[in-house]
């Protein structure tokens, strides 16, 4: 087998870019620790780092495994790394200099990497390069959509296979298992990127009846009640029932590419209080995805979701009970699933062409249920695409 | 449903323990950021921190969710947090004083969070407060071993029930995720919890034939193809044929502590080559096992381990292909699969009553299999246990 290298092309536009970034803010130079980060400029996952620098040479060091690196990458100078303390005198010999200033990634380095590059590079100031990483990657390129999209059609599979394995008396985590069998078959890649410390990402939210009304333990509007105080979270052994609501957040991810997205499945009809609440979230979805348009602040499209769900009736569970409501609506999406933009209060930044983020629009019931409805859009210059191309009624088993 | 609360006389007595360390490394207070830190302590993983003082009270804050954490936790004093902001204030009103140093996970706290701290707290010294929280973790009490012969039976049923599916013509990827499914409804908590960036457990870790030869792109023996650039590693889309060994490594979670495992399964019978290479397998692991009294160093299990590989004529397979060897043969595990102790080439310290390791025996055939086996090992006064039950021949089918 082979894998697909990461075409050049791409790479370059995306080096050119960066370091325009970097100049803009006088970051010279760049050492890239975070897989995920290093990933995007090289197109590798191998255990090394990236060193990218303004004037001459950029080096993407490998410590393992440096022959597959080579075949995955078509970085121009990929060089062995035996251990960190090579580092100075690798830049001094490839570069010619060390720079005053070098960027890492504050928000997922951690205090003792940075001690440590401190040591190595007692001269340099180490600065935080993150705003330029995120900033980078919040518009998506053809080549990020089209990979996008095939987690798209991923994503159409599991729920649709799925349905085929439901059955009432079964548990949920049961059948959260089931959908990631019907997953791995179709490719998905298992771990769902997310950045910074307690980001446990998990694709087993699987929250029947009641176990939709739970408030979460992190900032999202779902919770659930999991299976131990260890992991209090998604899919518990409670057994699913006929004409309760089944909400199912599945992230799909493949060649690295993520969507976000949720449906309600329900055995036999659903009673009218639901159905009416799924038919507001789209309607909320509606509003929040035709406000997305380049050059709308990101807040407003939050806000403008709060006024709709009250004008709709639904203000009391909209994004959380009262007293725990999230106040997001939306979050970017790509190799990670908290990229810019954040749909969001306070994140007053503009939506772009070219964006991608998914809508969480969650109406909690507590003691009842949760409804709610996510799709993964493409913002473009005039209108936008959905990449999750699910069916969006209530899929009915 | 109700979730398990933490045992009262459990968490006292980890309390006094680390409050013994603190003062022997004159750490006055501890500020655990990482939740699966401040679980040890409080036995919730909802989120906040948690500020452990040698002197007065000792705080666990909440920020989401608060009741849930109260019904999860013993812990006396549990505050609501709504911003770090307030965490000074907060600990001067409650502790009565804020000391000179406070221990945060240097290895896990990003520089951002740490620079945060700093602000808040300008006059504190921020030392590193993970030596003394791997410390205490080394050991474990009769609590954890129970969960951990839970996981073990878990695991058990995951590689039995696994037997069943196993089919030829049937993918890698395929097999892993029939195994995710059987693990889920057995109540397996799908996140293997490993320390630090970078580190990406998985465990769909099926390799058949040509796949366990490829070199690994992490610090570990087994590689595999992966699904793409993306994820390199693990179950690929290859075919799995009849006779040829499929090296399956599942960790196991369960209520948070892990065990992990390997074993081979086999369509039809096997080369000689590999039955031999299995046996000579279990021959080096249980030099490892009965080596590991407490006293011994812990690197020299690790020397002893490639003198026998040597001895029974595997140097060139042992622990990885010439060139690309890991320098460890086991991994200490609870919480986190990269717990103390290493069994590891540079880790001098000795084996001690009550650690817990998983045994890497994995030997690497360029091109053609890899081979191995993997049990988790309580290490007792007079002996030693192991909390994986599954059968150790090769699981033919």
């Amino acid at each position: 087998m082979r894998m697909d290298k990461f075409p050049v092309t791409e790479m370059q536009t995306r080096l050119t870019k960066i370091k325009k970034l970097m100049q803009r803010d006088d970051i010279p130079s760049l050492l890239l620790l975070y897989k995920v980060d290093y990933f995007y400029f090289t197109g590798s996952m191998q255990t090394g780092l990236l060193y990218i620098s303004t004037k001459g040479e950029s080096i993407f060091f490998v410590k393992k495994y440096l022959k597959r690196a080579k075949e995955e990458s078509p970085f121009p100078l990929i060089l062995p790394l035996s251990s960190y303390k090579d580092l100075p005198k690798l830049i001094k010999d490839y570069v010619g200099f060390i720079p005053k200033r070098i960027g890492i990634e504050w928000d997922v380095v951690s205090v003792a990497d940075y001690m440590r590059m401190q040591k190595l590079f007692p001269e340099v100031e180490l600065v935080d390069g993150t705003p330029i990483i995120r900033e980078i990657r919040k518009n998506k390129s053809q080549y990020e959509i089209n990979k996008m999209k095939k987690a798209g059609l991923l994503g159409k599979k599991i729920y649709e296979e799925g349905r085929n394995f439901l059955k009432e008396g079964m548990s949920e985590i049961e059948f959260a298992g089931i959908l990631e069998a019907i997953a791995k078959k179709n490719g998905h890649e298992g771990l769902l990127r997310m950045r910074g410390l307690n980001g446990e990402a998990y694709t087993w939210c699987v929250l029947s009846g009641e176990s939709g009304g739970i408030i979460s333990s992190i900032d999202a509007p779902t919770g659930g009640f999991g299976l131990s105080t260890a992991f209090p979270l998604g899919a518990s052994r409670k057994k699913i029932k006929a004409h309760e609501p089944i909400l199912v957040d599945f992230g799909a991810v493949t060649e690295g590419y993520q969507v976000d997205q949720t449906r309600i499945y329900s055995i036999g009809d659903l009673p009218d209080k639901f159905v009416d609440a799924y038919n507001a979230a789209r309607k909320i979805e509606k509003s929040v995805i035709d406000a997305a348009k380049p050059g709308t602040p990101s807040e407003n499209i939050y806000y403008l979701s709060l006024q709709m769900a009250k004008d709709l009736g639904y203000s009391d569970y909209f994004l959380g009970p009262k007293g725990a409501k999230v106040t997001f609506v939306g979050h970017g999406i790509g190799i990670e699933l908290n990229e810019l933009p954040f749909i969001a209060k306070g994140h007053k930044y503009p939506i772009e062409e070219d964006m991608t983020f998914a809508t969480e629009i969650k109406l909690i019931f507590p003691n009842e249920a949760a409804i709610g409805i996510e799709n993964t859009v493409w913002i473009k210059k005039d209108g936008y695409e959905k990449l999750t191309p699910i069916s969006e009624e209530i899929l009915l088993v």
